[in-house]
């Protein structure tokens, strides 16, 4: 394990989108999107995927200039194109819209098609936190879970965001695939050599599996919930929601039709809408009671969660945000591990590209 | 096992709600929300809470003849104030202020305090279909469910249900419990003596347990995903989300707040708001893309799911809403099967409210 400044990669991610040619403040956002899942610990959505974003737009599937459009609009929704830009760039640009919207009919909801890969869902559903606002965001991904009962993989992690303001308290910060796991841990199992628990991952015939390489050899991820008996047809519901609001709505290709990530992968011959789709939203709290009100209860909801007995073993009660926050803060001291095979493709991409390697703390 | 006709059961829970001082207009509601739930198989929200209400009834916690008020709203937003009505009215009145909103500005969301159970999620969420908007439901519910790690339940089953519509395809109607099961559930396995699943439920000590009794123990509900290897944090999330949007947006209470639905037990002593809560919200289709074009995808999402290859041993891919209506074709035709102890709570209240008690198949 090596560990670099965030500001360190930070730099070093807005060097490297700049010279597929985005322009500086695209860049500086990109990186920005994927800095905050390395401060986060939400590893496999970090600088871990620079380099994916850079094959695919080797394989002209990413537009590094995109003209960001919206389509159609009413006061309290518009859909958005993202013309082939990267998510992490369309993604924040598309929840302004939300928030502008929200400013002036209370509520402001965008459904974004012909995206790409929009990182950590948290980042861009806290964006409204400092105007007071409720965020929302999700988004569809490459198809590598089966819903319950199918041997196929029709839909991604999908994962959902809501981030919510409170008073003296930190922000309530829910961020999860709809899956039992999110694909990145499997990553992550991967790079460490070890398997995965049962209930997260099938064979392609549909049998249990502990295998986290599974999914590459045809397996899939499950749905929250993991068996019927235990309710996965509830994670299937829930990533079904996101895959709907995400591009059904928009008119991104949705389940099985959803573009891969990896560049080495050919998205479908047949698609049935542009690129891959995200949902974000902004609710004004002051749309429902004031806001001083609101935090008020909000503190007082997160207090009464925090101070409950826990059972035998655990500390606390975590509040969602908690585990993100406490990495945060850990890591802007101690700076962000990367495990060799990431270091060693920021190395390849450094060379690439004539631009200075990060440098490690 | 008795059988009755739906609209039996549907002129008796009439009836009574008329009884308890009902308009003939809001009991008809009510006593279609509890049919809904019979006809699509959901025993639990049915008929079956019929003495239920009329023991809170009983206990002066629900008004027979609300005043439901909007006391605050936007353009997309509003918070209704139940006046202490039976949930059953008090939604559905929501609901149709979040299609007006709806028809104005493109959504509408409305929170709600002051309420009482409100029937299952899906009928509410279901009433925008027929405007070709979505619709969404969700409310909080007496506190049976332990966040992961905690001893304390702090939650309730708090319920989602969205309400896509399709074109020649039935529409997506997810309705469920943000738990690995569904409170009724356990009362349907209680009145058949049988045991449950593990990672259902944990004892007042935080252990597993298989007793169905166990939360009347003092036991808890587990979020879904069962355990924290399983993504229980990720149910927990999910049922948090609900109880913020249901109450603490609204001004209802919240977490371990929340009033019981059963009158045997007092709501505390310190409320830190109005009764329950709930959240619903609709969303015109039109407000982001052509319904027709919409639907026509919405058939293709169906289409392409409900056709993908099985497990072994499973017949076909089922689409979130298909077994309510396989249930409803059947008991149209069959009758509504109802276990003893619920055929005898009608006729007790048959002979306390001197009502004609319904008659069987």
């Amino acid at each position: 394990m090596e560990y670099f400044s965030s500001n360190s990669l930070s730099d070093f991610s807005t060097a490297i989108f700049m010279k597929i040619g985005c322009s500086t403040e695209h860049a500086e956002l990109a990186a920005q999107v994927l800095s905050s899942a390395d401060l986060r610990g939400i590893d496999s959505h970090g600088i871990a995927r620079l380099i994916g974003y850079v094959r695919l737009w080797e394989k002209d599937r990413i537009n590094p200039q995109p003209n960001i459009t919206i389509t159609h609009q009413t006061p309290s929704t518009a859909v958005v194109d993202g013309d082939q830009g990267l998510g992490l760039v369309v993604a924040p640009e598309a929840m302004q819209i939300a928030m502008q919207k929200a400013n002036e009919v209370g509520t402001g909801w965008v459904a974004i098609r012909n995206s790409n890969h929009f990182g950590i869902a948290g980042y861009h559903a806290m964006l409204p936190l400092q105007k007071d606002m409720i965020g929302i965001a999700m988004t569809n991904a490459s198809p590598l879970v089966a819903p319950t009962f199918s041997k196929e993989r029709l839909l991604g992690t999908n994962p959902i965001a809501v981030a919510i303001p409170a008073g003296s308290e930190p922000p309530f910060v829910a961020d999860f695939a709809t899956t039992t796991v999110a694909n990145g841990k499997l990553e992550v199992l991967q790079r460490k050599n070890q398997s995965a628990p049962l209930g997260w991952i099938q064979t392609s015939e549909g049998a249990p599996s502990q295998n986290p390489k599974e999914v590459a050899n045809g397996g899939a991820l499950l749905p929250l919930g993991g068996d019927k008996d235990h309710g996965s047809h509830k994670g299937y519901c829930l990533g079904a929601w996101v895959d709907i609001f995400s591009a059904v709505l928009s008119g991104a290709n949705y389940g099985p039709w959803v573009p891969p990530f990896v560049a080495f992968l050919e998205p479908s011959a047949n698609p049935v809408g542009d690129g891959i789709g995200h949902f974000v939203g902004a609710m004004r709290t002051d749309a429902f009671r004031p806001v001083e009100e609101f935090k008020q209860h909000m503190d007082q909801w997160i207090t009464a969660f925090r101070e409950a007995n826990t059972v035998d073993g655990q500390e606390k009660v975590l509040i969602p945000g908690d585990p993100e926050r406490e990495q945060e803060a850990l890591r802007k001291e101690r700076g962000i591990p990367l495990l060799p095979p990431v270091s060693d493709s920021l190395r390849q991409l450094a060379e690439k590209f004539e631009v200075e390697p990060p440098t490690r703390m």
